[in-house]
């Protein structure tokens, strides 16, 4: 039995039911972007070994222990929603395959040594910090939407100090950011390899993107069809149904 | 009466039959990219001034006189082709407000001064230069298509001493080059803001991007709806007929 705290609640994470996922809206629930980085990261499918920076509640290693065998870490710096991935990988029986670190993505190395994952992934805090008039009044969403404990800077550097050499690391933005992430990307020798623009519909500005880059990679950029969530008439395209379904 | 030499033709440039261009297969044709370059750039409407570089033989200034009335000047190193583009011109009567230049665009400040563009747009060579080996053996066209006279970032460096601060630079590329561009854009302080996708067809990976930064502009990219060119049919799409037509 897993213990439920506040306003949490247990909600399917996979539209197949074999997934759930516990979540509070007051203190992280899981976004779209999440799941799109998930179905958009390349992870080995046999074994290798996996780091989720800035997990959540752990819905990004959740959906990766689907595509892949591999050991999966997430790390989480808000100690309350740590606890909530903890709790979701027991909840879905993961405990063998995935384990999630408290802890500042800045300061893991003398847990996680260095160049030791073949894959790693992120879906960052999206907004620079400004003012702090400007911060969402909840704290756990003002940390997991903005820079505060890490810029995106600090993010680039631990996903290039944790990858191997030749490993992948993937991470999804907002278009706004395209400049900087390719430029913090190269600047760290994570040379980006594959993007893919989400669009919200036909017509509109896209408004999400997935960038991933390979350490010490030759220059070489591929850029994936379009991805489009919404129909005209508001439901899902046939695309984002069967990423949603898994 | 317009003078052709050697396999040189007059083709219509724009289907509605009011522009023509001296071409030559063997020296300089101009392919879709200049058109969609043209019609991706913003040029101010009424006045104002515009420098094409790489110009080739004037595609890019002929079509964009049909969206503005300000002073463009063209710059091509090949004397063969800069007399085409003088043809063009002339055979187009547009003497009054298009003019073209013969030189290297590494060498124009003492001719065009520096900051005093509106607008710089380019399609330039996409070929890193390699071996000799590698080169198109008609030196015309390896020089139109490969980085022999100027790298890319010879000409980033010309679009920013030519335009002017708040100025906008356009440009037409492949994706395989945009951590290149956004990478010398931003380090020459042409800041990145715009940026459309060009796709052959659905389901396929993108083949061409077009760039526009502004000079000493703030961070912020839009990512435009993407273009596709062609229906599953073969026939050219609405959007990509629309542009043909002018």
């Amino acid at each position: 039995m897993i213990q439920l705290y506040d306003d949490e609640r247990i909600d399917l994470l996979i539209a197949d039911e074999s997934m759930r996922i516990i979540q509070s809206p007051t203190a992280f629930a899981f976004s779209l972007d999440a799941v799109l980085l998930a179905h958009f990261a390349s992870v080995p499918k046999k074994r290798g070994t996996i780091l989720d920076l800035c997990t959540g509640n752990g819905v990004i290693p959740l959906l990766l222990s689907r595509k892949t065998k591999g050991r999966i870490t997430g790390v989480e710096i808000q100690e309350r929603i740590f606890h909530m991935a903890e709790r979701n990988i027991e909840l879905n029986g993961l405990s063998d395959s995935l384990d999630v670190l408290h802890g500042d993505l800045k300061e893991m190395k003398p847990i996680l040594g260095h160049s030791s994952f073949d894959v790693v992934t992120c879906n960052p805090p999206y907004f620079p910090t400004k003012s702090v008039n400007e911060y969402n009044h909840n704290e756990y969403l003002t940390i997991a939407r903005h820079e505060v404990y890490c810029t995106l800077e600090d993010v680039v550097k631990a996903c290039k100090l944790h990858v191997k050499p030749g490993g992948k690391v993937a991470m999804v933005h907002r278009p706004g950011r395209l400049v900087d992430l390719v430029t913090l990307f190269r600047s760290y020798r994570l040379e980006p390899k594959r993007l893919q623009l989400v669009y919200p519909r036909v017509g509109k500005e896209a408004n999400m993107l997935l960038i991933e880059g390979i350490r010490d990679g030759k220059s070489d950029m591929k850029i994936l069809p379009p991805l489009y969530i919404y129909n005209e008439d508001g439901t899902y395209t046939k695309e984002a149904e069967e990423i949603f379904h898994g």
